[in-house]
């Protein structure tokens, strides 16, 4: 059960970038994506629900598992061969960075680095309790497992607030780098002219 | 000069994250954003520089000014017309989260949230050195401003491993949380049976 997300997750030594962003830049991809992030589904499922040969369903589903980033499974049913299932098979996050002077694309995945957590105690708080609670087979935890998860979302938000906070900063730095560079070519031209 | 880089940047209400994956989705255009995140370039040129035709250029370029992420300047030039050039509109950051149970799509843009900054004070400094710097006139602060921009980097990275630990956090009390769920379903199926 939920035996499909994996964690710790390790990014495939074959996953590419321009790989992930073609299958992202394809509307009934996304679409395909946005269901198996959801549930696990079969062919047939899919192709109904989007309203899409099974045909192309089934190309997609392919190109999608070749990148890596699908995992089909097959699981009994009550007559017949055995169903295909497929659902996502590892948590990644895709960041494109388009800046004037930088263009940067990154694929990672939700990982644990111990050392960063020093500077964060509250953090570090929050992944013990989440550790202690796998040791544990305590039946009645759900519910600060819930706040705990709140609090971590909450988190989130901040940092992702702080990071834009940030990428404003780096690119005034920028602007006023290249300003300034340009006047000191211009001081130079004219003492030379 | 320089003064086609923005800030602070607004993202334009009609810029549309299926719009921007299926521009980030095709090669060609991938090319000609890191072309123009270097230099401003006009048609030939970037035709030449890829050897892609003409043609199929100016359609992606059409594109890509339609989605807003593209802005067109014409500049005089020796003989002739003016020359038209293009180059990248605004700093954007697109991020996919594709995660088991989440599959979500965002674009932001670097902005100045003053509030955030309450709770890290050395940034807030950084920002204040900054936006000194830009009331005065002073021609020798360049390495100064070389100084604050690698630590914003750094301080970049280091968010960045935060929130990596924060998602494999989250994606832990998830599925905590659906494992406990599937054992209370099963309590109850038992004690109902």
């Amino acid at each position: 059960m939920f035996e499909h997300v994996k964690y710790p997750v390790e990014l495939g030594a074959d996953m590419d970038i321009a790989c992930l962003l073609d299958i992202l830049g394809n509307e009934t991809r996304r679409e395909i994506l946005q269901m198996l992030t959801e549930r696990r589904c079969y062919v047939s499922q899919i192709s109904s629900e989007l309203n899409v040969g099974q045909k192309a369903i089934i190309k997609h589903l392919e190109i999608m598992e070749q990148a890596g980033i699908l995992e089909p499974h097959f699981e009994k049913i009550e007559k017949g061969r055995p169903r295909k299932y497929f659902n996502v098979s590892q948590n990644l996050v895709v960041e494109v960075n388009l800046f004037s002077g930088l263009f940067d694309m990154k694929i990672h995945s939700p990982s644990m680095e111990e050392e960063i957590l020093e500077d964060f105690p509250r953090i570090k708080e929050l992944a013990l309790i989440l550790r202690d609670r796998e040791a544990r087979d305590d039946r009645y935890m759900i519910d600060e497992l819930r706040i705990i998860r709140e609090e971590l979302l909450t988190e989130k938000k901040r940092l992702s607030e702080l990071k834009r906070v940030i990428d404003f900063l780096i690119s005034k730095a920028d602007s006023s780098i290249e300003d300034e560079e340009v006047r000191r070519r211009l001081r130079k031209e004219l003492s030379v002219g």
